[in-house]
């Protein structure tokens, strides 16, 4: 079978389903070529603390009705160490700016349903085999359906919204790629609890036995973290232990978490990534296909939405004005919040985690760091802005 | 022979000449020991960036009168990448705090001055051998004089103002001590050049090829570094090779730096360095005795000035009083500034200089942080007022 689109989406993530729906709204039709199903992905639970500009952009485009009802606005942060919290305050230290917490596979129902209210096509189940003629006028992508048939999507554009494993990336020759990686020596061992909040906010922990994030999903649901080995093994942590561990990393002042069941217990690495190559003639990357930030800074999801913000401007632009500016200009767009991105998501890590190879100098520096972020105005504005991340752009 | 004093003084640098000063304005009777000769400390260059502190309390304190009419003041600095200038405006940024440049030689010459003027006892080329009983009532100094006859220099107190090799803090029990030390992988070359200044204000560069500093000691005489291997040798450069590589480091927008006799040369290492314990009975370290910075944040002498209005502070409060409160506290007081300096000089290392294990990822993300600086007013402004400094205490 043969299809043809404006823009062909490979991968029906918070990338892939905000551009489709972004050019929706500026009368661009595409296709979103998913290789899970619609159920699949609406009950996997991932990032969860949206920006700012991510919230605008969801609400001004019709799409954050649930999100305003039912997501959680943080005016702040704790950052806690030496057996202290001290509180970041966003909201004032940003002029009124605050994040939300609100489930990404939430953000990702509403999207779908959107889409599909909107008459929008998401071809669930469809494995995207290869992007051909990506650099030719008329690129296509190569599908198998459910039914194991092969199907092609031809396209003016194709869209690589399919994460750091797919095959967006993958089509731009290894020659033509300019890649930035670092990975870190630890891990993050996250859980999700059914347990009540702990905190009306965030916590990040900086202990001597390692970092962890205690971070919430919904008033059920929390989901936390604690900095480990990446090669331990999910089996060597009983849930008594994960507990003894989370709260050791987080006592002081008589604080304790409000302990429950734990149903999903998994480690993920902790990478740093960067594909400068986000563009390949008439493909186009975006979101986790073309970078990846250790989670500290909770920018993956926000990041990925001001790329396709970028790019659905861009493709815009070309069809209303046949002018190639916009889409030349995509890459080193997106660049510019990506990198300082990076750095933002290197910084909360590095100051927060232990570090195998620290001294004790790199310890005390560590803390001294701190101290300076919870007593000087600017350096936690430093911090404050950059969580709340800048407006889309 | 035998002496007696309040306060005996390990050292005429700035911390053991400026505590001396500071004591007699108290009342407080010292004497100062050092091993070079007034000529050697008087024509030995080193520091040269005064925070806004220490140029305040030698105004106060009737020793700023040269320092007024000969420093120089500047109201930021250049932070240099990419091939451009980007300007940091101290005084704008800390409302009104600025920098001056004025060469610690300079300041030794205006504090011996004042010492003698004041009737004040330096026993140049007396070399400190000992010191003794440091834990019980009545420490001495062991001395060696010009003439290689032993003396000794009873006290209330001693200071160990004498810097990373001597004896002061050699004399409390290694077991005692609480020490902390990083040694960068990196050393500065740096020269001394009889040529006018290539720039209004200092220059810190970050360069494909390493760091480079272009600061000055005075019209006629210029102070630059470059970043080397530690375990280069001086001999491998030529007046030539240096310039080229000066030129190199801060090339950009048609900038030349304005060459001419080179007159010194050397590679100094780069290392931080804390003893926490800064005090063992009546023996108390204050300046190099205790600490090392890295010279790219200009603490060194600055946090030696610090180190020393607290502990005259401390020690005419014991004779005002009578109470030991201040003494005790000393230590804790003193390293709160030390340890943001730590942190400060290390963030300003690791920002500017290149790591030979840094990855491609380490770079950009390096660039990025010089990005933020250098656009943000709040990242801007962490950076001036560290610099500049806090007012003293």
């Amino acid at each position: 079978m043969r299809m043809r689109t404006a823009v062909g989406i490979v991968g029906a993530g918070p990338a892939g389903l905000m551009l489709s729906h972004l050019l929706h709204r500026r009368g661009i039709e595409s296709v979103v070529v998913e290789s899970r199903s619609r159920e699949s992905i609406e009950a996997t639970i991932r990032a969860g603390v949206l920006e700012q500009g991510t919230v605008d952009l969801m609400v001004e485009t019709g799409i954050g009705e649930r999100l305003r009802r039912e997501g959680f606005v943080h005016h702040g942060t704790e950052l806690r160490f030496g057996g202290r919290g001290h509180r970041i305050n966003f909201y004032e230290l940003t002029g009124g700016r605050v994040v939300t917490v609100y489930a990404q596979h939430e953000v990702l129902k509403d999207l779908i349903q959107a889409r599909l209210n909107d008459g929008g096509r998401i071809l669930f189940e469809h494995r995207a085999t290869a992007i051909e003629d990506a650099t030719g006028e008329r690129p296509a992508i190569r599908l198998t359906g459910p039914d194991g048939r092969p199907e092609t999507l031809e396209c003016d554009f194709v869209a690589g919204c399919d994460g750091f494993h797919g095959i967006g990336r993958a089509t731009i020759p290894e020659a033509a790629r300019r890649e930035y990686l670092r990975v870190y020596p630890f891990g993050w061992f996250g859980i999700l609890a059914k347990a009540p909040p702990s905190s009306d906010e965030l916590i990040y922990a900086r202990h001597e036995r390692g970092f962890a994030l205690i971070s919430t999903r919904s008033p059920e649901v929390q989901r936390m973290y604690f900095q480990c080995d990446p090669s331990d093994s999910v089996e060597n942590w009983s849930d008594d232990r994960i507990w003894e561990e989370l709260q050791a990393r987080t006592e002081g002042q008589g604080f304790r978490l409000r302990e429950g069941a734990i149903f999903q217990k998994g480690i993920v690495p902790m990478r740093s990534f960067v594909c400068e190559t986000m563009r390949h003639g008439r493909l186009f990357l975006a979101g986790d296909a073309a970078h990846i930030v250790p989670p500290t800074g909770a920018k993956g999801l926000n990041l990925a939405v001001n790329d396709v913000f970028l790019l659905a401007r861009a493709i815009g632009s070309h069809y209303a004005t046949g002018s190639p500016e916009l889409l030349d200009g995509y890459p080193a767009a997106a660049l510019r919040r990506i990198w300082r991105a990076q750095h933002f998501s290197w910084w909360m890590t590095s100051m927060l985690h232990r570090f195998a190879d620290a001294s004790e100098f790199d310890d005390r520096r560590q803390l001294a760091e701190l101290e300076l972020i919870t007593t000087s105005l600017p350096a936690a504005t430093v911090l404050a802005q950059n969580y709340v991340g800048m407006p889309l752009g």
